[in-house]
């Protein structure tokens, strides 16, 4: 059977299991504490990073956007990428957005303060990188409401990689109950429309002991 | 004339260059002094980054990923993210490691704080920082050798956006002069054959007023 090795709240985790799901691909979800840098593990991946995909012949892709990338030559459909090439480059350039842009904006001020760093013990969270990140989201949010009011999804007609970059990113900032809503009914609607795709049921059933979600978190009425 | 507009030294702006460079793709270099937010470039793309490749249409492909798939799907002799799925996913993974592993442990610290901070103003360079990025990059060169040591280039048998991805972040920190040279063989002598090639002349006749390059820089015995 193939495998995802992951950690939880990881957007780059989040990103390859919609992609799976998306391409009806069946895997089984592998918890890798990465901390632990487990030997078996850095043979896998010497960068040490997740996720890894290891396919049903023990062949290993690793890495969010090479995992994407692959799945979508090598299960072709349906694409996540889009058919042509300029479609195709305005996916990657949302998919460089959410997952650069957004992710040191972003998520790294809130997931790395709040989670990452009090579950590995690393010290209290830094409330100025906090707010920093809580400020930001709102422009990500406007841009977003910007794009769907123009567009189907993100990068154009059909849903892409684009949105999965971009929901499995909030994903993460939803469940720590930080995305506010209440900055535009656009981009609220195109999450909730994300949020009900067969894709997401996975990642909306998530539950970190220790840290709930509120909750809204699962609920596709939000 | 297609044109990319790029920033000097920025390595991801060097990745564009080099792929062009290497299709044999006639471009002129447009200078964007991304600072200065001018309007028109935010339209060209509103992230506010460079590389920024503009076609002979008028078509604007943004950020340094998007362009070099792009340019990879739409000129495709020669290949240089390789032929088979898992050759590409292998490509993609070092694209990766140097984009965003080697660019976080070193480029940011010696680049950042010795060009970008001085050169904007933004105060004096963290020597901490510094220092840091000075031993990452070992291990960094290591790996190099690791790799080369069992391939003809990084990713196999193929030079490919590995190598350049690879080589440009470290043509930016050689620029500085802060390549230790002396770890390893192999990818001292890796970087001596991607710098022979044409694709690289017009990076390493780079020269910023007021930064010189040190002598070896250009040196294609270095």
């Amino acid at each position: 059977m193939r495998k995802l090795y992951h950690i939880w709240l990881s957007p780059t985790c989040r990103v390859a299991r919609l992609a799976l799901a998306e391409k009806k691909l069946e895997f089984d979800l592998v918890l890798e504490k990465v901390w632990e840098r487990r030997e078996g593990f850095l043979v896998l991946n010497p960068s040490g990073n997740v996720p890894i995909l290891e396919e049903s012949d023990g062949s290993i892709v690793s890495e969010c956007i090479p995992i994407c990338e692959y799945l979508d030559e090598v299960y072709q459909s349906p694409t996540l990428y889009g058919e042509d090439p300029r479609a195709r480059a305005e996916v990657r350039r949302l998919v460089a957005w959410f997952g650069e842009k957004f992710d040191t904006e972003v998520t790294r001020h809130i997931y790395g303060e709040k989670f990452v760093k009090r579950f590995l013990q690393r010290g209290e969270p830094n409330s100025t990188a906090m707010r920093a990140g809580l400020t930001n989201i709102r422009t990500h949010l406007e841009y977003i409401a910007y794009l769907v009011d123009r567009r189907s999804w993100l990068a154009g007609d059909q849903f892409s990689m684009g949105d999965i970059m971009a929901a499995a990113q909030i994903s993460v900032i939803d469940y720590f109950g930080d995305v506010p809503w209440d900055v535009s009914n656009s981009s609220k609607d195109w999450y909730a429309r994300v949020k009900s795709r067969p894709s997401f049921r996975s990642v909306l059933t998530d539950y970190i002991a220790g840290f709930p979600p509120p909750k809204h978190y699962a609920d596709l009425d939000f």
